[in-house]
């Protein structure tokens, strides 16, 4: 039987792996496409496409049990996916000036992250495993990329979340098993 | 006695808006706070505070009911706000180039707006009235204010929409009553 779900995105493409990462977790079966072109990622389910990747992430999570236990808790989760959207938006938008990336927003944002992760008994929210924790460990490779050190070394509450998440055994093996370029 | 929900939004603010609409459809009671700084809008319930704008709206709308009847339906309703977010991005991000704004990106969105209201019974998701809906018509007059005209003259699934929501009494006597400057 095909799987339920059918995940399309680029080659390579980042924003599919925060949902793989869903995926994986709760170990669903998806039908994994790739594609060079297109609005992407989409996510194929019973004839319809969607193709919002956090609107996907958070359905996902949900499936997945990553949620939060009411609307309260859901909205404290989504508040810290939105910052970790702002970073990336504001990372994008300042891309000629990397030094202002590296020097003020990216410190001014770990700094605030890393301190919520304290308080949070090791998570970002709700202190317990939510999505927004495999969605924050799926993104850092790529502001890791960037910046071209381990930029976490000076966060360790964050690094010590994004190793948690690494660790958990279905993604440490999809991490090992997937293809470097898809990170 | 207080009301349990305090929103904090600044003069004039127009994000808050499309949480007041929600509130107001609701009949929800809420105090409403206006400050000239700080990263807003922000909404306190139980001595807890959250300042993302569109998690704090998808929270109301549950309260209401205007989210989806379940996880599948919640997404439909996602990803069209997401695509409205997309739309607002890119007038930011294009600000210098109006022309672009207006005679591509803004049409771009619209007509596929519009085509997926004919398709929907009128509503932006799930052919009836959700979230989504109040939101779209919410954000339409700073589009509207942007290119100093009716936009919306050309995509009459869209009017009919943005009517619609105005005509519910609530946000009527909302609309009518609130300061100008809030709108």
């Amino acid at each position: 039987m095909a799987p339920a779900y059918k995940l399309i995105s680029f080659n390579g493409g980042g924003a599919a792996e925060r949902i793989r990462f869903l995926f994986k977790y709760g170990n669903i079966d998806f039908e994994d496409l790739q594609t060079p072109f297109g609005q992407l990622p989409v996510l194929e389910h019973n004839g319809k496409q969607i193709n919002q990747s956090v609107s996907i992430a958070r359905y996902v999570a949900k499936q997945v049990k990553l949620a939060g236990k009411d609307d309260w808790e859901n909205l404290e989760i989504d508040a810290i996916v939105n910052t970790l959207s702002d970073l990336r938006a504001r990372r994008k938008k300042k891309k000629a000036l990397k030094e202002t990336v590296l020097n003020e927003t990216i410190p001014y944002y770990l700094t605030r992250l890393d301190a919520i992760v304290q308080k949070n008994k090791g998570h970002l929210a709700l202190g317990r495993l939510t999505w927004v924790d495999l969605y924050f460990a799926c993104s850092v490779p790529n502001y890791t990329s960037f910046v071209r050190n381990d930029i976490l070394s000076k966060y360790p509450n964050l690094k010590t979340l994004q190793n948690k998440v690494y660790a958990i055994s279905v993604i440490k093996s999809w991490i090992e098993t997937c293809p470097k370029t898809e990170f």
